[in-house]
């Protein structure tokens, strides 16, 4: 096989070597002290990339399962405010619409969130409030930290969608008043899609609601953790949770507070990019709102074509995302999440140079140069 | 690391070396026509095991979560009929009461269906009926055909759980009427825990709820493999399909009459020594009903303890299942399934019945002579 392309997507991110092989061994029993440990390595550093001293289980699931989770075991037939600025908030909003009497306080994507709607919703009787932290789809990041805040005030419970933050950007889940929190595996933890990590704090216990869905009820889960060996209350997905230790164990030897500076260099540096470039962020903020740290989303110039673009960059071997849904063909994403560090971004802004100039558009300077200065 | 065990459990099985190397890759867009043609090869053949023309969709979720989008999509507020003898019909019975009217239809463990039970259930008026074709937890096998049979007499669906039957036992999904089938990765097709497939009927599409839980709403699994490339709706768990996908071609190869055979030879084997050795099968059969093709559940023999007996097998390097609930202490079980075929079954009667002499049980003869007079 040819080697594979480098993608530097808002995930699947590429997994080091090391996390890739973890999951290659033999099938091992999944009730046994073996597994127990596995699952328990997890657990031990998602807490601290989360912030949170609260309990925590992972999912055989997707992050979408982790968003249900949340939703599902507090929110049921409760008044849910859903702040949404993007596809992922509005994801949250659908589920809440399954689950509860949701109440969407919607922003165009990528502008900033609407918080006195917020507080109107709150002050009217809402019980939950969902927020997508890091919202990928418009490459914008939320002020997880006010919306905490002002759940607390009106004894809402708050939960956080984390999927593409925790890992790669500072979370604090504790110190923001976060009753929930989730995780996808494959974002800026760098291990495989197919796993979610929630957190649930005490006050989210207290309100848990009855009959959830089967697989994804977490009173479950806790009494599963709370046995010896520690377990999952149904078969867990056990290649993905070996890789999952792995990228953990790797978080652990990184140290959270390098990481999470790393991450934020490359963003700098992505966005020194487009500045050099003369392009345009897709999302307009000021100085009291944040970029964020794990995907730049671009506005294409006028006259660039997603498809051709895209093509050019694939053509030397690099993957960047487009738009979603109505953003498709307005902007490009290039995810900066995971493992990667400076020869990945060299490379890929090199690429997206290479293929503007060549379909046309006249760069105002050299965005390559400008990365590499904030990155060395 | 020390070779690993023989895990001879009924799932997870050891996997070969294809299935798992297939998941060391580095991680590709699912969004895709490589990941597309990846699912695509997963559900041709998965199609010829479950003996199916209907729909087909592969979860990123463990065979409950399978078993539970089959109760969430069709079941939702309807009388349901749950026939249990084992533990995975009372979690199918479960599962049930979170959704509808459940009705349980039990017998004890091990022991045959009250399908008279089960007709007068329909005659008063259940639309859905769930059932476990093959029950791990007691060693037996429940005729799916005749289940099938009655539920379209009476015009209900008929949710059949084939987790550990289908793969490696005969199913003929809609000679029998089955309107929704699931299978688990980890079980007869030998590939990694992980995975759910699900096979619905025009039938049942007709009868689809609203509102199940979004992440198993199967009409959205439907939309999405209908795109190009062939899509999950949510982040599928890429390194689990890989495996799958390897884990399919494999039965492909070996041709799915051949493997039924290996399974059904290798199941005589066991009864071959058990009567041997003068042991009794834990389900007590007439030549009406029948045995499990893919897990062999043994009564202890008076006296002989259950840890002590697994502990002397384990020390041999093989790991085999005791009973579960009420079953622990008084059943052993060892599974037979997936890419297993006579070394592994010759190794583990021979560890077997070590462990059975040592701790004073006098066997009335050679079973592992008996089993390869079976398996030669």
């Amino acid at each position: 096989m040819e080697k594979e392309p480098l993608l530097m997507l808002p995930g699947p991110v590429p997994m080091p070597e090391r996390v890739r092989y973890a999951m290659m061994r033999q099938a091992i029993n999944h009730r046994s002290a073996e597994f127990g440990a596995v699952y328990a390595d997890c657990v031990r550093v998602l807490k601290t990339v989360f912030g949170t001293n609260n309990d925590l289980f992972v999912i055989s699931g997707s992050g979408t399962a982790g968003m249900e989770a949340a939703v599902a075991n507090f929110g049921r037939d409760k008044e849910i405010a859903c702040l949404v600025n993007g596809k992922f908030g509005e994801r949250l909003f659908k589920i809440s619409q399954r689950y509860g009497k949701a109440h969407e306080i919607g922003s165009p994507w990528g502008t900033p969130l609407d918080l006195a709607a917020l507080e109107t919703q709150l002050e009217a009787g809402a019980g939950i409030v969902t927020l997508v932290h890091n919202e990928t789809s418009a490459g914008i990041k939320n002020p997880a930290q006010e919306v905490g805040r002002l759940a607390r005030k009106y004894d809402a419970l708050f939960v956080m969608d984390g999927i593409t933050s925790i890992g790669g950007d500072l979370v604090e889940a504790d110190k923001w008043d976060v009753d929930v929190a989730i995780v996808g595996s494959q974002k800026c933890l760098a291990a495989p899609a197919g796993l979610a990590a929630i957190s649930v704090s005490p006050r989210a216990w207290d309100r848990l609601v009855k009959n959830p869905p089967y697989y994804l009820d977490l009173a479950a889960y806790r009494k599963s953790a709370a046995g010896k060996p520690m377990e999952t209350p149904y078969t867990p997905a056990v290649p993905l949770f070996l890789a999952l230790q792995e990228a953990c164990l790797i978080v652990e030897e990184e140290g959270i507070a390098n990481r999470i500076a790393r991450h934020q260099k490359m963003a700098r540096a992505m966005r020194a990019a487009a500045n050099a470039w003369g392009l345009s962020l897709f999302p307009h903020l000021d100085a009291k709102h944040e970029y964020s740290t794990t995907v730049t989303a671009f506005s294409y110039p006028e006259g660039i074509k997603d498809d051709e673009m895209r093509a050019a960059v694939k053509k030397l071997g690099i993957i960047i995302a487009g738009g979603q849904d109505h953003l498709k063909g307005k902007i490009f994403r290039i995810g900066s999440m995971g493992a990667v560090s400076a020869p990945e971004i060299l490379a890929t802004l090199a690429a997206t140079q290479y293929a503007l100039k060549k379909l046309g558009y006249a760069v105002k300077g050299d965005g390559v140069q400008a990365a590499a200065e904030v990155l060395g």
